[in-house]
């Protein structure tokens, strides 16, 4: 019970989620099979309540500043197999079974483009 | 030329990054070759510039208010081998080669820990 609140977030078995200023952590998500990275998006408490409730990626939509069910449009949700946490806590991966095609483009990934000598190409994902 | 700036930064090959209202952009490190996810920390115009010119990881250390390039102190630096932009550009995966244990606490990935029954355990990475 002497170690620093800081040292206790990183080497201890609480769970203690740290938000931003504007009450958000990161969440990475990774396919659970390949672990080929799907999205980035954000979560405030009610979303990561939501998501550890209901098994299914919750987020808080940043644009639309409301929560987020990740395929509540879609129906592309993404079922949470295990999640990540790292040092400081204050960013998550999810690794997840996604029902379909993560990105709202149609591509498997968010991440379909690569960066080489200053311009984007297409990669296969 | 009629698309619009949303369908043009989703679908064009102009690299156009979006950095949110404090500046700042999403910056996903991942190993180049198994592909897991080591750390996740976050990149203002400067950071971004300073790891496509040098090839090396840095960013934008929100504690610190100033330029960070990874392994400074370790030396445990991040070789970029390639950049992955995300849909709207605003968050990036690095594929990288790393020079040492990524985290600061020694760990290879800063994600050492998982959650399950709402507390944390120590995985193997």
């Amino acid at each position: 019970m002497n170690a620093t609140p800081e040292l206790d977030r990183e080497q201890g078995s609480a769970f203690q989620p740290k938000f931003d200023a504007a009450g958000l952590l990161s969440a990475v998500v990774v396919d659970a099979e390949s672990k080929a990275v799907l999205m980035l998006a954000f979560m405030d408490r009610e979303a990561l309540d939501a998501t550890i409730a209901t098994g299914e990626a919750h987020f808080h939509s940043r644009s639309r500043g409301r929560l987020w069910k990740k395929g509540e449009t879609s129906g592309h949700v993404l079922t949470v197999k295990r999640i990540l946490v790292d040092c400081d806590q204050d960013a998550l991966v999810l690794e997840c079974a996604a029902a379909g095609p993560t990105c709202h483009t149609g591509a498997v990934s968010c991440f379909y483009r690569t960066l080489r000598d200053g311009s984007l190409q297409n990669v296969k994902t």
